[in-house]
């Protein structure tokens, strides 16, 4: 048998691993829905299982735009999976309201137009809760405008996101991708440029790089670092200049040194 | 009863929390203590415990000028407390070996001598070793020649801090300190000017502050900042300003921005 790209290991089987951004069973899913549909980022339902309830949760989410997955069968692993009766539906959640893409762009063609310092950090496949909560931390105390976390392979936006950004994930606008290369076509076409930070001695340096045009920031996984499709859709690569025996700094810490300059050279060029 | 000072609940009867750091045993002790005597920071004995091997204990830590303890009492506490057997001698280890503090002082006399950027982090009380490890980390990457942590109500130089150093703590000189502020009145009269970093609009920014000088650049825990006496002992306070509607930043980010800004100024001072 073929073997499918993704998380199948059966034509049509999803593996989903148990996780505290997941909510299960179709009342809960019916109910969060109904009071917090910008919560929600996907929503995984099984084939045969048909109900009026299920209508209802596929037609808010269509009304929404939450993405929806049909599938044959769902396969629950890791910790507590067995003791979970998911009824057929399963929901990924946010700790926090998303703001749709669109909604994001209509902000920053504002802030741009106004003619004020708009930053945004944008977390490429992060797959550490802590990193993003840190990250969000340093973006809000740095005065960056948003976040934007991609949809698959990041870590959740749930509890330790929360927590690791000591109350600041509720304070600063968090926005979902599925396809970052176009989203990053659509920063740039309002003004934006974009910025990948890189462990590169030929990349430009941090310190060197204007930061005080409409930035964009972006950040690799912790291990592979930015994407190649990402990367090449970058205006410039940029480096933080490193001393001593290591060459790699933590994704949070990365994320804060580049969101500081950026702020650091915007005091100055407007005194 | 009057209630002692630290921490004692009865006179003489030393708690202790079980930790990673932790070493027990007459034997694990003093052969720890022959092989690698520069990993022991404490070491603390009952008194009416007497032996040939515990004069050897007591004798080989004051050669290598390790901290002795002698209580009538030890209450281990914690998780697996009971199951201890530590037959009156309990050692408090370091992941790394530590520099002594004299030593510290000839390196920097010498690299300060050589009008070499010379910058130390120090530590004063941070509880929570990933950030101890993170801060290695960036000082490492940054240039810094060395940490100063501070000994009592500091989180041990641990497995834990080791792993989110991401291997840093090998490869940069750690020093413990008992008194702070006599340290700190040390390294001026070599020639070490001593920034404390605080979240003080008052304070001066860290973007208008020369770091190029020898600087000890001092982070305060997590929660307190800097203790009075520390933050007395300081030449200059500063902080990093900042915008949105949170005003703090986790110490290991502090900590990297501040050592990443002495970066940055010795790269555009030595251009």
């Amino acid at each position: 048998m073929k073997k499918m790209k993704g998380n199948y290991n059966r034509v049509g089987e999803k593996k989903i691993r148990v996780s505290e951004d997941l909510l299960w069973g179709i009342h809960p899913v019916f109910e969060g829905l109904e009071q917090e549909p910008k919560r929600f980022t996907e929503i995984i339902i099984q084939k045969e299982k048909r109900s009026t309830k299920i209508e209802d949760i596929v037609e808010m989410s269509r009304l929404h735009g939450v993405k929806l997955s049909f599938v044959d069968a769902i396969r629950l692993t890791g910790e507590g999976a067995s003791r979970i009766r998911h009824q057929g539906v399963i929901a990924r959640t946010c700790e926090k309201a998303l703001l749709p893409f669109a909604e994001l762009m209509t902000r920053m063609k504002v802030s741009i137009g106004n003619g004020e310092r708009t930053c945004l950090v944008i977390c490429d496949s992060l797959q550490d809760p802590h990193n993003i909560g840190a990250i969000a931390r340093s973006a809000l105390a740095s005065g960056a405008a948003g976040l934007i976390v991609t949809r698959e392979r990041s870590a959740p936006i749930g509890g330790t996101a929360a927590k690791a950004s000591a109350g600041a994930m509720s304070h600063i606008d968090i926005c979902q991708v599925t396809n970052l290369v176009n989203a990053l076509k659509e920063l740039k076409k309002i003004g934006f440029w974009v910025f990948g930070t890189v462990k590169d001695d030929d990349a430009q340096s941090l310190y060197t790089t204007d930061l005080t045009v409409p930035a964009c920031l972006v950040v690799g996984s912790e291990g592979k670092g930015l994407r190649p499709l990402v990367k090449k859709e970058c205006d410039v690569l940029i480096s933080i200049p490193m001393e001593g025996k290591i060459d790699s700094l933590n994704s949070s810490v990365a994320a804060a040194v580049t969101l500081f300059e950026a702020m650091r050279q915007s005091l100055f060029a407007s005194q």
